[in-house]
């Protein structure tokens, strides 16, 4: 089948005189997760992974995947006559860096909606011969159609600015000069609108263009309810069809045009007429939407303790029923429930449940059809999320099914202490996350052992569960906010882990706030408070291996715990609360 | 006198159509420390400070300075109709603003030999007029002559590497691109040459260029040795007079120019036939020096040995000596004596000591003129640091003099700690300086406390006690090292500290030498070992404001301080040594 397909595709590239056609896994917003119409990728190769790109040739196809999709990606291609190209491994070039060195004289094409500006500059700077053409709409058969749902709005009381105030926020900022916003997390924002589009990502598939003072909002009109679609009048927000985004943009002369290279298409990029001053830099929306303002605040702390009530019920079905005879996929099932029940009107991410050897794999997550069997020992890591009206949840607790070994007790310790080693810190402003992160793992550096990620992310408010900056990881990479300085309002995780390939794999995760402290002559002090709810699993936790502030600290969160999350709770809970949150 | 020669100068300034005269602090070589002939501000200004810079003009003569010499500057500069512009004050420019804010239509001028090329492009960006003329050196009555002290010759056994290996991996590096070189401490480096012609940093004037495979040095004949200047020729070096310097970068086309625009001056930079392309990074030598190799190694740390046998007798004397009618001077003579009469050839800078709050002060230095009496109680701080054939030395120890308060030995304690925080971190390769910082810093902004300057810097060998990189400092400066990655053969300090104005200072230094650790599955590890070898203050430190681990490794440092050091000292010293490392 997948012969076939790329048998169709080789013949649309002869037809039209293209010599190389470039699929990759971005929509038109440049968008972190994809709704199923743009999972072409998939299409031709069959491969299902979040992140990959095939290069297509008149004699080949090379599938280009990270670390996390090595094995995934050779079952998936087997037979397709497909070269998977496994990147991390050494000598293995990225899909850009093959395309440069292999293709100097061909004509490379892909199709301009679905690859970022900075993607196609990058090659044009290196000299290949590019050109924007769709090749597959056509021969797709049966593709899945644009979600065409309604948006619908959320109130003041959860979003502390209104539509108005946010749009004339950005308007002083812009004076006058034009912003192009392809990003939806930044549209959903300013617009205090979510929808449906993407699983697990309340956002909607637009685009925004402030230009001369007025704001364009590029969405098909029948998605939006009467009683918006005056509001957003009365805003001054001018609605304009999806398709006319690209025509739109041409017709922009004689501003200064800021666009964020990265999160923009090369179609739209492409569009810009040159006698326009173009300027590259992240968009001042998603700075705003990263310092979460006090109403948010109050919100997303509400969205934790209701995360706390049902992970709490979560724990206590998980400790108190016989394993033996359930799987992986049952308890992530459960655990959705506990949370889609209660409060949540939808999950933030797909749910990681592993099992021992299972939670070393950092991607890893039960399907119906692939799962591992439990028993009553062992542990457990769990990294689930919900989205609230009142905000976005991301928490990973490892639980013991049984009895443990005393090395497994020795990491869980070293790795909860690592947690707080972050979480505790008070330091001056303008240190920025590449700066801070050395503080959880220094613990683990002394151990000679490392994490291959970042520590934490910024995570949306009843938005996507990723959002940057803040970033806290030493690894340098290009824009991905690492450097940017941490700002009071800021919302973001606290996530270090072991990682024993074949053996097992510990990760806690806490969200913090970050917040004012001291003022001073030497000058602002800021640090955070934690806003996830959920205690740690005191069966895990051998205080030989922990110094006395990180007890101290573990019995003062306990506290907090149990005193914000007992309210919500049956007598029966809030007693199993009490218990596993004593002091040690 | 000053306002007579200011008078002279805008005769001068007049007489050459000058609107606008700046004199700074710089050497023809843009060196940290500059020798008498440079000192042409303290001419204009009687300011003896050690950075600042002068702006005179038709009306008003303007000079600024930094936070150290606030005070300093107005009484040196009183009655001289100078203002002085105090830098860290609200509202104040610095002399860069200040020229581009004032002088938008004016003639700026100054001596483009003595002006940095990165200082002068900034002002040309901004729109300024400028021009380089030698205005004062006519005026300049006595002025002191440029040195002319003999060259001589550092040994391979304490470089390691010969000049010809070192020119040879120069070159190779350059592959026939043009380097020019003015900076003193790689010329010194890369020749294995040492000189006088700066106090406490052994370097002699001098340019290097690397041009069409060939090497020239630009210095007077007369000044290098006759066995020197055979082994030179043999090597390969070409001499060229001194001021032949300007002339030759004419002369230089259809080449690759590369320059460090911070450590060159205006004029060189201004000589350079701009059809070459010429292109601003670090220069490679400087990469190559602060690496130190196996032999500087070793030799280095028996420099530390050195210095602890002076360092040593010096605390020895300190303690059993009646304090009452001594001053900080004498302190600071006796303790350059116990260096001066053991190894060293020189101190590697000026002395710091002071008592109580005198060491609140970051700079201050006591002089026969001007110290502050002691007694037998407080505490004193001393940073000192010696040259000796083997490596350069930079050490601080805070001592008392007597019984102390428990919140002086609370500060001690917490300081000391701090150091070994950032002593005893092992790490993955490819971290710089300011992601190491925190660690230093996390105790002290704990209590809402900072202090204002770098953990700590790169040293020298046999060269100037400030190299950078490394250097260990969250604070953001262009081009000031601190996100160059930690290598292995670094050597450089680690000195954190509380500075209370007009009550006390503590400040405690050890250098650290970064070298390879283990290397497994998560990458290479590096770690470091402290070079210095000098006890702390049992006296001032309260084990119940330390952790267990500053215990354990302030034990184990004082063990091997003891082992290092007590071969070198005589019975009594040995005694004393063994009873002030006694393990608590």
């Amino acid at each position: 089948m997948i012969r076939k397909r790329l048998q169709d595709l080789r013949k649309k590239m002869a037809d039209n005189h293209v010599d190389v056609y470039y699929i990759g896994t971005n929509d038109y917003h440049m968008s972190e997760y994809i709704s199923e119409h743009f999972k072409t990728l998939r299409y031709f190769s069959n491969f299902s992974g979040s992140l990959g790109s095939l290069i297509v040739d008149s004699e080949n196809a090379y599938l280009f995947i990270d670390g996390r999709y090595h094995t995934q990606a050779d079952q998936e291609t087997e037979d397709t006559g497909i070269t998977v190209m496994k990147l991390g491994k050494k000598g293995v070039l990225t899909a850009s860096e093959f395309l440069i060195q292999n293709y100097k004289d061909k004509v490379v094409a892909f199709d301009g909606r679905v690859v970022s500006a900075a993607f196609v500059k990058n090659l044009i700077k290196h000299g290949l011969n590019v050109r924007s053409i769709d090749l597959y709409s056509d021969i797709y058969e049966d593709r899945p159609a644009l979600s065409n749902d309604m948006l619908y709005e959320l109130d003041k009381k959860y979003t502390g600015l209104t539509r108005r105030q946010k749009l004339d926020i950005v308007k002083r900022g812009l004076d006058n000069k034009t912003h192009i916003i392809s990003n939806l997390e930044s549209i959903a924002y300013l617009l205090n609108l979510r929808g449906n589009d993407i699983t697990y990502t309340p956002v909607f598939l637009s685009h925004m263009i402030f230009y001369q003072n007025d704001v364009y909002l590029f969405i098909s009109l029948d998605r939006i309810p009467e009683v918006i679609l005056s509001e957003l009048y009365d805003d001054g927000v001018i609605i304009r069809p999806y398709e006319s985004f690209y025509n739109f943009i041409s017709s922009i002369n004689s501003s200064v045009v800021l666009i964020d290279e990265n999160k923009i298409s090369y179609e739209a990029y492409h569009n810009i007429n040159k006698s326009n001053r173009i300027y590259h830099m992240r968009s001042v929306v998603e700075d705003m939407k990263t310092i979460k303002n006090k109403t948010e605040i109050e919100n997303s702390k509400m969205a934790h303790i209701y995360d706390g009530v049902a992970m709490l019920r979560f724990i206590k079905w998980l400790k108190n029923t016989d394993m033996e005879g359930l799987n992986e996929y049952d308890v992530k099932v459960k655990a959705n429930r506990f949370r889609l029940e209660y409060k949540a009107f939808d999950l933030s991410f797909n749910t990681i449940v592993g099992y021992n050897e299972n939670a070393a794999m950092m991607h890893y997550s039960p399907t119906k059809e692939k799962n591992s069997p439990l028993h009553n020992s062992g542990i457990l890591l769990i990294d689930s999320g919900g989205q609230y009206f009142e905000g976005t949840t991301d928490i990973t607790r490892t639980l013991a099914l049984g009895e443990v070994s005393d090395e497994i007790k020795m990491y869980y310790s070293l790795v909860l202490q690592s947690m707080f080693n972050l979480a505790r810190v008070k330091f001056i402003e303008g240190l920025s996350g590449d700066k801070l992160d050395i503080l959880a793992r220094k613990d683990l550096w002394e151990l000679g052992i490392d994490y291959r990620c970042g520590t934490g992310h910024g995570v949306g408010q009843v938005l996507s569960v990723h959002e940057m900056p803040p970033n806290i990881r030493y690894q340098k990479g290009s824009n991905n906010g690492a450097d940017t300085p941490l700002r009071p309002g800021n919302i973001f995780s606290d996530e270090p882990g072991v990682y024993f390939e074949g053996r097992f794999g510990i990760r806690l995760e806490n969200l913090l706030l970050c917040k004012y402290d001291e003022l001073n002559e030497y000058g602002q002090f800021l640090s955070f408070e934690p806003v996830t709810m959920v205690p740690f699993d005191l069966d895990l936790i051998d205080k030989r291996y922990l110094d006395n502030k990180t007890v101290e600290i573990l019995n003062s969160y306990h506290a907090t715990v149990y005193e914000k999350v007992s309210p919500y709770l049956n007598d029966e809970e809030r007693e199993y609360l009490k218990y596993i949150t004593r002091a040690i």
